[in-house]
């Protein structure tokens, strides 16, 4: 897998670390990964992507063909390249277990670890939390949109690319998917794999009846029909019509899939075929283009479809393709760091996160500094120690019950996609002191004067 | 490289090859890959990704620890896992050289191969070229928003994983993009790398100035100094001081990065201080959050910015991270096919595409049946036969030329981002008439009698 390629870096890692090794500088370092603000219309997080970060982690080094095209890119010293040969992550790693909710500026994952080690892995741990925290959080707003339906990942094919593709099939079932049509993420992650057929099935037969009884005999325990290739009331008709001759054979209509045109209006004319042919055990299954917005809209209307393909909008994360993250340099050498880049200041140091509940609901979060007291129960565990994981992390089905458990838990505002109140996240008194004491070290001469 | 993964596919494809076995649907089969509609606002594409594509190809196998899997998921008969195991690509591809202009409805690539071969492949082609497509437009765009400024590709970090970060890096260079900060894509595709220094590495230092000459001398070749980790223009102030003592060591600043705040405005008054302070020769490279719509501003305001890196929003395709396309059957056993689901109608059979030129402008394509004359040069050219390259795909370095070059073509209103007049495309009698006939032979008992 890519995963495992040091090179996978930014130029300017490799740029720094030759600064970092003339100047000696290889002191303990304190990274966290936190996201800065939430997408409109988000109220939380599902955090993801850690045990692919560990993996990583654990696995990095540079290979002879990796030293020797750095060697004969005459950017590095030799110096750097045999260092970079001998390179192993010897950090610490504590980090919110997968499948947390959280909000913003709160820790995800804390790095700490020699300058240059810490430092390097930034670019690829991004890369890694960054995207399957982004699809678990998509997934879990359309797991709220669809009370009680079949949701599948169907999106591969729209997937930046094939990692991607793996990725988000995990990452949406660890926010509340139940499966994915993605193969290789079956075999990877044994997560359940779903998958009907496509139009080009139907088309290549003679006739659409044809098609339906080819499928049905070849995968009679799974048999959903695409009926909308040429018209979906007519598709559907059809398949009242071969019904009793699969029934004839031991074979049972599972569900019939519609793909194009109103879906709600579809669905409606559907039902009504399929009940009238005594078909009212078949479901529906409907895809195209579904977003937060279909689902909630489906769900009010009582739609009567059983389950959803969500594809490129929930594997691209298309209504938000990104989050506003962010690798920083908390501490260095014993002292609190901070930038403080207009709007893109951080709080300094160790931070730990404290959530507090109330009859079994989250109430409120307190990010404080790590050894400063505060109510409730503290979020960040250790994942690594001495480059290690200090034990096997929670399974993937673990994680996603821990992220349906606390998406459950959450207020209900937060549970409400329509809703804007933000989840209430306090900052210590022991926190702000520190900003306060950071700044005034690291304060320029001219903000000193004015 | 994940790439050469037989179960990165769809579900469907597996369960359709199932069905197709049974039946002894073994037949040629034209599929066509083409993009249904442009994002809103854009008004042409970049093919890319060819290269991968082919790659996979001839790739294509199920390996023993693949097949062992199948069997064991108990959803496939063991005659199916058998064929999959001696399963290759044999087929021929057709498609518009990487670099090539183009537009909705027309196909990209072109596959004719046995029905299951060709089936199977649908996902991870899509994946492939779908991603390296946008992108390469992306960066197209950018460029025309940018002319004559450096533009580097930041985007790793928040990339959709690693394949989709090293893809970025390719497609972005070859829509016209002068290179990329992420290193495995120079060394796997030799793109310009480029880089500077993160915040982390001024505040790692007890003060910037130190952290700027570390840098200086670890880096004589390329000091690009990052300049907004406390306060801007003080970080150009401090420049403008070490500049004398790092020119008496021989060394010269190249540039300068502002990363933060509003970028026009700082990059005047750091323009101003570097000028005053002798330092007329040092660059000005901007970076944070930038589209097409801020290198728009900033180039009719004439700000003095001559660089920027853009980074999630080029690798996402943040402004819409997605192209509508589709790859569909359109013939099968010698006889043309069409899909004509609501609002997914496809043009059937093979296809040309023919665009002709008035003055070296291209002034409009025609879409014709296969061996139908059109006016005009025609498009697609063969890039496999009998499952193998029928030469050496064109360089990356020509394709990016031939981008360059088809983009300067475009009429002008297809080369200003604001315009939204769609390029010109016709289709042709003979096509007409096959839709007409496709239509008849497969139309529904209603519609026929309606």
């Amino acid at each position: 897998m890519i995963g495992r390629d040091a090179l996978l870096t930014d130029l300017y890692q490799l740029t720094m670390l030759q600064g970092y090794l003339e100047a000696g500088m290889e002191g303990e370092a304190v990274f966290e990964l936190f996201v800065r603000r939430l997408p409109p219309g988000w109220s939380f997080l599902v955090a993801g992507g850690l045990e692919q970060a560990v993996d990583y982690l654990e696995g990095l080094r540079f290979h002879e063909a990796d030293l020797a095209w750095l060697a004969a890119s005459g950017r590095f010293s030799r110096d750097l390249v045999e260092r970079l040969g001998r390179l192993r992550f010897t950090g610490t790693v504590e980090a919110l277990p997968e499948g947390s909710c959280c909000f913003p500026d709160e820790p995800i994952v804390r790095v700490i670890a020699p300058l240059p080690e810490a430092q390097l892995v930034e670019s690829r741990l991004i890369n890694l939390i960054h995207f399957q925290t982004l699809i678990a959080s998509k997934a879990a707003r359309l797991r709220l949109a669809a009370p009680g339906k079949l949701l599948v990942d169907f999106g591969m094919r729209r997937a930046h690319g094939g990692e991607a593709a793996l990725f988000a099939a995990r990452a949406s079932y660890l926010g509340g998917f139940d499966g994915t049509a993605t193969v290789l993420a079956g075999a990877r992650f044994d997560i359940p794999l779903f998958g009907t057929m496509a139009h080009s099935f139907v088309q290549a037969h003679a006739d659409e009846a044809a098609a339906f009884e080819t499928f049905a005999r070849a995968q009679p325990d799974n048999v959903v029909l695409l009926i909308d290739t040429y018209d979906t009331e007519q598709g559907a008709a059809r398949v009242v019509e071969v019904a009793p001759r699969l029934a004839a054979a031991g074979i049972r209509i599972k569900a019939v899939r519609i793909d194009s045109g109103d879906l709600a209006d579809h669905a409606r004319r559907v039902r009504a075929i399929l009940d009238q042919g005594g078909l009212t055990e078949v479901g529906i299954f409907a895809s195209s283009s579904l977003d937060e917005a279909e689902l909630t809209r489906f769900h009010a209307d009582g739609v009567p479809i059983d389950g959803f393909g969500v594809g490129t909008r929930l594997t691209t994360a298309a209504s938000h393709p990104y989050l506003d993250c962010a690798y920083k340099l908390q501490e260095y050498a014993g002292q609190a760091r901070r930038k403080r880049s207009e709007g893109k200041q951080t709080w300094p140091g160790r931070k730990q996160v404290w959530r507090r509940y109330e009859h079994g609901r989250a109430v409120g979060d307190t990010l404080a500094r790590e050894g400063e007291a505060a109510a409730g129960t503290p979020l960040l565990v250790a994942a690594m120690r001495h480059g290690r994981r200090v034990a096997p992390l929670p399974t993937l089905a673990e994680a996603r019950e821990r992220a349906a458990a606390e998406v459950a838990a959450l207020p209900e505002a937060m549970r409400d996609l329509a809703s804007t109140t933000p989840y209430p996240v306090a900052v210590s008194p022991g926190l702000r002191a520190l900003a306060v004491e950071v700044d005034r070290r690291t304060a320029t001469p001219r903000e000193v004067e004015g």
